[in-house]
């Protein structure tokens, strides 16, 4: 095995992932748990730190460890503050704050971004992913709408390797509790879960781009009255309330400029499939997806802070 | 006591209401158990109008009952076949349907109102208050937007005394969702409920305004935000959250046709009052609110479908 170089920590609100990167940020190992922040045992986010990575830093006792997401936030290990917008890979590497792992090393963890204003927004985690697009495509340095489809997605404007200002769409978590708690989940509770049905998602998305500048809330409704009155499948009536939120969020985020700057996905393959379809639909055919993001991201800022020498790298990686 | 002519049920998802009405609609006595459709005691519905009206029906034994609300659905006493727009006091009362109550006698029951179409809508217990809207206020038969707030507001198009179409909002249902089970009801829990925070309910109301056709979805997060930069105070977050479900609702239902038709509020009066402080900010002044309008729709049902007599009613109302 190359010599490691990085031991790179994906902390969110659901899941724990850790790689093992060696030169040029190729990963060598990796582990998950389902040790997000939200479900971390006993809340002790260092025994988490030492049963995860414990054996990597007993080996290799000198390898810095950074981490980025929720692991950030006031709920995670160390509450680290926001930079602001712009924020690149250089706000993002002077803002990080490191926490003890107890054993005598630390682990780095990376800030979140707020953009201030009438109508502020944060993200924690998306950062680190877009700055590991750039590195995957760096043509999206110079201008791009870079969209996280996820619980909160953002629409993120890039401008010169810099995050200047973004919006938040709850998408995930709307469908997330209209299934479960409103009548809206009714129908599909109990039906087993299957492969999308397309044709019930583009249905929503369609009738939600059909409605202008009205929107999904006069047709949240239907996803119910469909069923009733037997023209939508109970079965797939998930799949129709998909295509209404996400169909809404891209009538609003879209809004009128639609085709004007490089669109691409980052995120869960699965979830920017939806995400494509959709989009295909709002007549923007073939959005790219980049997908482990996270793990670039890491590795661009670890090297920006110093905590590990590019240059060794990259030669390293040449040989 | 004048002679009761009319035992009236507003038997809805989570209330019942029962009257014992006079000539005219005149409200006699009036009782209220919190037995609505989802919380029947054992789910006996015979059981729970002998228990709410029994003692009226010993007293007058021909005394015709009349129920309207959600008890016509699959979930009530009888599922009741909804009537399809265009539907006034005629069509609703041929649609009328009897349950057996036990004791030799029946109660009839009020059909709901389906809109077919691409998009269908149905409605059940609204349509009887439109009818009493119109009872109360004759000025609105000939042309009217009836607006019905609630867990499933209606916007209701009245031409000639019928329902020609609707659109449902689920403004009450989503509010009632993100307060419980979302990260947006986080801040305010715990802290105590009080009078509404007008300023904060009008703060959302115009972030949505001032969205245009963009709306509410990228506005949500704000909720959250807003608290987290300190610009609103964690008490006073759901009363922005109802700001900007309500504004939402009023942009799309408003959409261009504001000012063109008379505009009426029908339902409870506090939640009336939410949506005219909201109407007020998107240009439309003093907006009337009806409350109560179940009573009168019974009544004009109950008279249209021959339940009673009006001619005697009327005659007798004039003494």
């Amino acid at each position: 095995m190359p010599a490691p170089r990085l031991i790179a920590l994906d902390w969110g609100t659901s899941s724990l992932r850790a790689y093992l990167l060696g030169d040029g940020g190729a990963v060598l190992q990796e582990r998950a748990e389902p040790w997000g922040v939200m479900h971390t045992p006993d809340g002790d986010f260092a025994r988490a730190f030492g049963a995860m990575v414990g054996a990597w830093r007993r080996e290799w006792p000198r390898l810095p460890a950074l981490a980025g997401g929720m692991i950030g936030s006031a709920q995670g290990w160390r509450e680290v503050p926001y930079v602001r917008c712009p924020a690149g890979a250089e706000a993002l590497s002077a803002g990080l704050a490191a926490v003890d792992a107890g054993d005598g090393t630390s682990m780095q963890i990376v800030p979140g971004v707020l953009e201030d204003g009438a109508i502020p927004n944060v993200m924690r985690g998306e950062e680190t992913q877009i700055i590991g697009a750039m590195e995957i495509d760096p043509s999206l340095r110079q201008r791009a709408h870079v969209v996280l489809p996820g619980t909160h997605s953002k629409w993120v404007d890039v401008r010169e390797g810099e995050i200047t200002s973004f919006t938040t769409y709850m998408t995930g978590e709307l469908f997330a509790v209209l299934r479960e708690h409103s009548i809206l989940g009714r129908p599909a509770r109990g039906t087993a879960a299957s492969s999308p049905a397309w044709p019930a998602f583009e249905r929503g998305v369609d009738a939600v781009r059909a409605s202008g500048a009205a929107g999904v809330s006069g047709l949240f409704f239907s996803a119910r009255t469909l069923v009733l009155t037997n023209r939508l499948r109970a079965e797939e009536s998930l799949d129709y309330l998909s295509g209404l939120l996400i169909g809404e969020e891209l009538r609003c985020a879209l809004g009128e400029e639609v085709g004007r700057e490089p669109l691409v996905l980052v995120g869960d393959r699965v979830l920017c499939q939806r995400y494509q379809r959709a989009l295909a639909l709002f007549g923007m055919e073939n959005v790219s997806a980049i997908d482990n993001a996270s793990i670039a991201g890491l590795w661009r800022i670890a090297v920006t802070a110093g905590l590990i020498d590019e240059a060794t790298s990259a030669t390293e990686g040449l040989r």
